[in-house]
Formats: C-alpha cells, structure tokens, sequence
C-alpha cells in the first residue's frame, strides 16, 4: 500500500479514532485468546423539525447538527431558512428551527389523522423532491475517478481503524473535501448534505463517492442534493438505476482498481484516462466488496 | 474454490435469479465497452397492520408476506395472532390481519396525536421488546460455525449471481436451513422471523448467520426472534455488543476463513475444532469485508 493520503488537504476529513467514536471492547478471537478490538459508537439520535419529532437515527454521533439539517434537506421536509439548529447530547435530541411552521409539518400532522401513521410519507415525499428534475452538465474525466479512489482508500479514516462503517465523500475534479462516515446507512451523505446546506456550497461541480451500494435511496438524496456524479465501489440496484436515468444522473459502480461500470449518465464521462495504467485489484477483493 | 452446495438441502434456498428478482441492465465498463450487468430488483412495499398504515420497506420483492408478519413481529407490534395475510402485487402492499385491533394500533394513534409522529416510537418498542429477556443455554460448536460459514458461501445465490445484496441464514447446527437475501437492510432478518412464525418454528436451538454488521437493531431482531447465536463475516459496533451481554446472545463476527471474534456469549462456544485446520481468507478479502 503507498504513503496515507494528507489529512490536512481535506476541508474535513474522516475522525482516525480517539475521540469518542470509538470503543475498546474485549473478547477472545478463533485461537481463545482475549483480544481487545476497537468498535464503532452507534447511538440514537432523534430529530425534530420545530416542534414536531420526525425521526431516530441510528448514528456514530459526530457532526449531529449537519445529520439533521442534511436529513430534512434531502427528504424534502425544509422549506424555510433554517434559524437554528439546537444540539442536547444529553438527551440524544436535535431540534432544527425555521422562522415560520413548514408545509412538511402540516403535512405530517394531516397524514397521521388520515391514514394515520408518518412512516410512509417518507419515501413518497423523497421521489416528489425528483419531479422535473434534470441534472446539470459536467464533465468527469476517467482520471479524476482513479484518483479519488485511490486518495479515499490511502486515507486514514474510522473504517480502517475499526471497520463496520459507511463512508462518504464530496469531491471536486480529483480533490476529495468532506469525508463522513456513520454507521448508518445515509447518515454520512446526510451529514454531508448538512454541511453543503450550512456552507451554501453547490453541487453542481461536485462528485459523490460512497462505499455503500447505489440503492434508490442513494441515487434520490445525490440528485436532490445536486450532484451530478454519483460513483461507489459497490454495486447497484435496478431502481436505482432508472432514477439515474431518468435524472441524468452519472452512476458509475463497481469502481475498484482499473475497473468501473457506468449504467446511466454516460455521455459526461470524458474517457483521459488509460485504464492499462491503474493498477487492478486482486480478484477476491472485487468479489467480496461487491455487496 | 470448492464444488457448489446442494441447493435441496434447504428448507428455503436462495433464488439463483431468473425469477424477476433481477433485470439485465446495459452500459459500458472502464475500457468503454458495452456490458450487460445483472442487477437487483428494489421495489418498495407498504406494510398495513389491519387499518393502519406502518412503514414502506425498499425490499427486493419475493416472500413479501413473510417481510410484513417479521418485521411487525421483530418490532414487538403484533400482540394478536395473524387471521391473515393479503399481498396485493399491483399496489405493492401487504396487510396483517389480527381477530382484535392490538394494543400498537391504539399506541401509534396516541403517539400521533400527542408526540405528532410514529416514526420515533419504532426504536423504543424494540427495545422494549427486550425487558427482561434472557437467552436461553445452548451450545455452539466451533465446528459447526466453519462448516456453516463454508457452506453459506459456496450456495449459488442472488449475491453470487448479481451482488449488491444482503444475506441472512437461519441454521441448525452445522446445517443451514433457510437463507433470505434483500437489497433492505433488515429485511431479509425480517423474512426469517416471518417464517419462523408461519411455521411455528422455536429459535432457542438455532443459530442466526448474516452478511451484514452487527449493528445495535441486528442484535435486537435476533434476540426478539430467541435465537441465541448471532454469527456474522462483518464487525460489530459498540451498542451491539453491549445489548448482546445484556441478554446474553453469543456474539461472533469477523468470521472468515479460520478466524473469528466472540464479544458477548462467549460460555456457550465449545472449541471443538482446530483453527489451523481451516482454511484462511486472504488478507485483502478480509479488510474489504469488514464494513
């Protein structure tokens, strides 16, 4: 493996360990031997909009206030400026304040009086986010994607420290910037939706890199957050394809060593880049993260 | 590798695709030439536990009845015994029917109208679900866990077909008997518990094996469900851990090749076999794995 990659050149980069993330945990590994292993937090974390409680999130617990404000941003649930973002560690709680009550909490209360539970807005209200929605044109060189993975993988991060973490990173040409990871499973691109919202930063010239499949939950919160590039070493799912599509939507998985599959968004991928000159990834590596 | 287990020797076996549950999708790979990849159906279905409406699950389509009895059931909602199960395919929902209206209904119209939303009650009835639960004893061979881990990865899958899926095993010893996958987190957990309950089937001698991270909701369902073993390729985050001391469920992750990690649980665990003895992973495949 070559040098890890430069912390300081991210705007934020991934926690290494040693700052609450993190727990020692004792037990005895294949041989009987007591071992101490290092393991993820993962705590609840419920979020109200205003006064009205909208959901628990399992979470790793860093960057609370940017998971709410992301959360309701790419579910399609904040419709007002956000005036103020309210974090009790204590109680495990963030309350996101706007000026004025949004049509999300009318819409909330209305439905559980109907059909009466909230749950099943949540997907509906995240697909009436896509309506009429085209992504804007980009380019992406091949190079760029190499690149990115290398630099995301030689990075020091909570993953390589103590595994069984989702990460996501926001990226510009070949330069990674903000690298969440969560336990969650979208808790990292929400985080980083959050911090997007809170800095005014534009997706429009952007690239998303996760290690988590490209699921149609995925692919939806990419194109409400204005990325035009979506790019994973996982795999894909049909439905999260056809939302690609039909957003004009750059999806590119499978992306390990030399290797990558594009399905949708094809014509923004500028090819520069010589696959011959990427070293490959063994085989059983590819197999194995494919899930 | 070796030669593919016997499908037969499964209660359920993993789908093999060609029943709809994946769709043949084109695109180009990294050197720009046209590929058709297999990829997962993702479709969503609404869950009613008689008139009200719980949750929409992003599922991968098969066994949608028993999806809807586990996951009501791995949440602690179904107080009554199912009258019966109506799957409507077009509309993608399923609806549990109980002889009384359950004591849940009654809890999520209340939780609405004071709290405004349900969807924060889902976490806190699972947990407790798990007041005062204690697993029982049993035994769990070393043996058993090579030979299961072996078997489960050589059975012609869904994910060895078109990846980008979870998998869940319900097993008996050495012998899986029941193997679910989902593009859902859980839901193939879920599926399981749907069966065990259509079947009448007990998890005290059972022992539960997933792709997936033993994540806090993982050990949860598994200890609802009875089964004191929980087994897994993947890691461990720190809440798991510790709700699996709480109730005394084995827990094993990381298990690969010869090697494994036991954090809670360890006094069932009989070393009956020679780790040396087994083959081990290569050290690629297991990093790649651990998230």
């Amino acid at each position: 493996m070559s040098e890890p990659v430069d912390a300081s050149a991210y705007v934020i980069a991934p926690s290494t360990g040693g700052d609450g993330l993190t727990r020692s945990v004792s037990g005895r590994d294949h041989t009987g031997a007591k071992v101490a292993l290092n393991v993820v937090e993962e705590r609840p974390l419920t979020i109200y909009l205003n006064r009205q409680e909208i959901i628990t999130a399992m979470t790793i617990g860093d960057y609370p206030e940017y998971l709410a404000t992301g959360f309701l941003k790419n579910q399609g649930m904040l419709q007002e400026p956000v005036q103020a973002v309210d974090y009790d560690e204590e109680l495990g709680v963030v309350v996101v304040r706007t000026a004025r009550a949004t049509v999300y909490e009318a819409k909330v209360q209305k439905k559980t009086r109907t059909s009466g539970c909230a749950l099943g807005t949540v997907f509906g209200d995240m697909m009436e986010g896509l309506e009429g929605l085209i992504l804007p044109d980009a380019e992406i060189r091949t190079s760029w994607l190499y690149a990115l993975a290398a630099r995301i993988n030689q990075t020091p991060s909570l993953y390589l420290n103590a595994g069984a973490i989702h990460g996501s990173v926001l990226c510009e040409a070949d330069r990674p910037l903000v690298y969440m990871e969560d336990v969650g499973r979208h808790n990292a691109v929400d985080k980083i939706a959050g911090w997007m919202l809170a800095e005014g930063v534009d997706g429009a010239d952007k690239i998303l890199y996760t290690t988590g499949r490209l699921t149609s939950e995925m692919v939806i919160k990419c194109a409400i957050m204005g990325i035009p590039v979506l790019a994973s070493r996982s795999g894909f799912t049909a439905w999260g394809v056809q939302i690609a599509q039909q957003v004009n939507l750059t999806l590119i998985g499978r992306l390990r060593g030399r290797r990558f599959v594009c399905l949708a968004g094809e014509a923004r991928l500028a090819r520069d880049a010589n696959p011959e000159a990427v070293a490959d990834d063994p085989k059983t590596a590819r197999r194995k993260g494919a899930a």
